[in-house]
């Protein structure tokens, strides 16, 4: 088998075949194929596209090219949840031990974050002491006794996709279905998920700007997951504006909390209770997701859903004080409201530009060796649809460098559209694909 | 500048500007672009084309990414040929000195071979002596004085070309228009042709296999060439069955004096009246091509060609001896006809397999190492359309190894195709695109 085959058949459209895709990727993986023939196949790729077939294929050749976890001494069945990721995204932090009280197996390994805020692990460190350190032994116990743990990602997890994404990255080869499902869905069969629920963001914040992208990536992840017997659903989220109110580390960290105490902003709670309602139908603790909504809900009104978030701190060397009080978490030293201008309805929240100004502020990693400052961070009063009056505060800037305040500002008052009247209707959730 | 932006430019589909077309061949050729990117862009140019003005830049930027040669020390308008290749093509080797002797300054750089047979510098080299190793000078003196020299290539002519060549070899982006033409006529710009007669092979033999495609490279040249003020003729010639009968390096030099001594092929003289009479219009020798084609068979007929190739062959220091006396060029031990099996008409000679199996004679190189057999080779005693009967010698074999004739006649027999009828019409001469 040669590559130059390959590459061949596939500008010429033809369909590759199993021992096609497993030949590039191992020889990719391994350094035997250069780079300079993968991404001229890549490129065919991005004009030719692949089946269903091939997708699946790549993905399990990709899974192949390192360790796989194996989460057999986990009882039940063990559910996954991945979001493509926006700006504001805490449902992590309240989803998890939500469905952890339902019974639920959670035995999550998890990224640090690179962009607007960090990712689901940093933000957890904001809880003192919390480490995601832990043995595979810890890691089994803890998921077997209760039902959560989270561990850093290690090992050779997926080392073709690191490979293949850092070129892609510089080749003007990444948005092509295929190629962007397979690198999600890789990673998360390689983690030993039994069934996985995505959260397809769309929208200015999101990857997929159109909700028939955002779709066409949902089928293509979900084809993928039917294909390798995974049972998966994709929830089609808007990311037009950031979700619920806080941009931010601890910030975040304060509203999941907020919601588990029955305080949840709507958009939050309402994409926690699908995301979550699917889970619990896919872990078989619910018969359908009207059944695991109310359960959920039955969990936060009842407190099991805090209760399980503060036993996962603490499994884990986290200090559970900031849960019961939260003035207890990291504060910024400056808050400073910003004001509206003028009259009017808010009719967008740039997701995108909130991200950056986050960022900017410190709440995020510009490259992997940044600090983040946990504390800092935007929060709303406002979000689309609402009424203002000029004078009314829009958000509040979280920030811990006085010089940082006035450019927040600007920037948020640039970035928050308000005009005469509100008729859009965009939803929370846009679909769901199964 | 960033070659990302360019990559992805060129995926969308729009138009590279030159500054982007400069900057991408400039920084490969520089080692600072790497080949992973370059065959991205490759594989995106395959995809979206180039238009007249991109492909035009991009062999402008390929001429300037190394030495150009400087022929203005040359009187009159210099002429060049080139052939895009193709099995028993002895053309230049008559055809130069007879646009010489009508005093068309022929200023040639050449390469050696590598394939079927030898290029033309290796055919020259049957004249013992005979060398292209010239000094700039003599190599102007020679031109200037008897109008003819050749030079081997030398210095860094176009470097761009070699090292994307190489990259499209093995990475399935050869076949594209613009990429074929530009590389050709990079060349040609770059060794300082004012006018360019192109001959663009079609059919089994050649790169081209069909018409359709052969016009599509004869009209993307000279696109070229007019974009940049060099005038550029393309002639699309027959290449279904060899050119002329010979095939091998000394058995084609003679076919060559053949032809000069007025003894030439049919084809291969219709080929050489082609391409000269447009090579004499394009240097303002002959107002127009029958103008042409009469001053070049007067030039057969009253010896003046003959004449020019020994004082050419005698300037660079080889034996016309055998320019006299055909007896004298190098000679293989055996010469073995190989019969006709059936009566019938020849259909197909495949020009492709008769220059291979020249090449397993020891005519061609295999690798640029490769020694070259200039005795050994091929000459056919009938062509496409004659009547055979069984038992007619169908060509003769000339090799310099016992052990190597059994396999070349079996290939032979099996590469000429004899039916009962003969009802085709392939012309020596498709088309003439200027």
């Amino acid at each position: 088998m040669r590559m130059y085959d390959i590459i061949m058949n596939k500008r010429k459209g033809n369909e590759l075949s199993k021992e096609e895709i497993d030949f590039a990727v191992k020889g990719f993986t391994e350094g035997e194929i250069p780079d300079y023939q993968v991404s001229a196949l890549l490129m065919a790729i991005f004009f030719n596209k692949m089946n269903k077939r091939e997708t699946a294929d790549l993905t399990m050749a990709m899974v192949k090219s390192g360790d796989e976890i194996d989460l057999s001494k986990i009882n039940g069945i063990k559910v996954d949840k991945h979001s493509t990721g926006g700006v504001g995204d805490k449902t992590s932090i309240c989803l998890t031990p939500l469905v952890a009280s339902l019974d639920v197996p959670v035995a999550k390994m998890s990224g640090r974050g690179l962009g607007h805020t960090g990712g689901t692990i940093d933000k957890l460190e904001t809880f003192e002491g919390f480490s995601v350190e832990l043995t595979e032994d810890e890691f089994t116990k803890n998921v077997n006794t209760i039902n959560i743990a989270i561990m850093g990602q290690s090992g050779n997890l997926v080392p073709a996709d690191k490979k293949l994404y850092a070129l892609r990255d510089v080749t003007a080869t990444v948005d092509n279905m295929s190629l962007i499902a397979s690198s999600i869905m890789s990673k998360k069969i390689a983690s030993g998920a039994d069934a996985i629920v995505l959260d397809v963001k769309v929208g200015d914040g999101a990857f997929m700007k159109t909700p028939e992208d955002a779709k066409s990536l949902a089928q293509e992840m979900v084809n993928i997951g039917n294909a390798l017997d995974r049972e998966t659903i994709a929830v089609i989220s808007d990311m037009d504006q950031p979700l619920g109110y806080a941009i931010g580390n601890s910030l975040e960290v304060k509203e999941a909390i907020e919601l588990l105490k029955g305080n949840g902003p709507k958009d939050l709670l309402e994409l926690t209770l699908t995301i979550g309602s699917n889970m619990l139908v896919c872990a078989k603790k619910a018969n359908n997701v009207e059944e695991g909504r109310e359960l959920l809900l039955q969990n936060i009104k009842n407190g099991k859903g805090l209760e399980k978030l503060k036993e996962f701190v603490k499994a884990q060397g986290g200090d559970t004080a900031p849960i019961d009080n939260l003035d207890l978490l990291p504060k910024a030293k400056f808050v400073e409201p910003v004001l509206a201008e003028k009259d009017g309805y808010i009719t967008k929240i740039k997701a995108e530009a909130f991200g950056l100004i986050a960022m900017e502020l410190g709440a995020g990693r510009a490259t992997k060796e940044s600090e983040i400052d946990l504390a800092v961070g935007i929060v709303l009063n406002k979000k689309r649809g609402d009424k203002v009056s000029k004078g009314d505060v829009l958000a509040y800037i979280h920030s811990n460098g006085e010089e940082k305040i006035e450019k927040a500002k600007k920037d948020i008052i640039s970035n928050i559209t308000i005009s005469d009247s509100y008729d859009l209707n965009i939803p929370v959730i846009y679909e769901i694909i199964r």
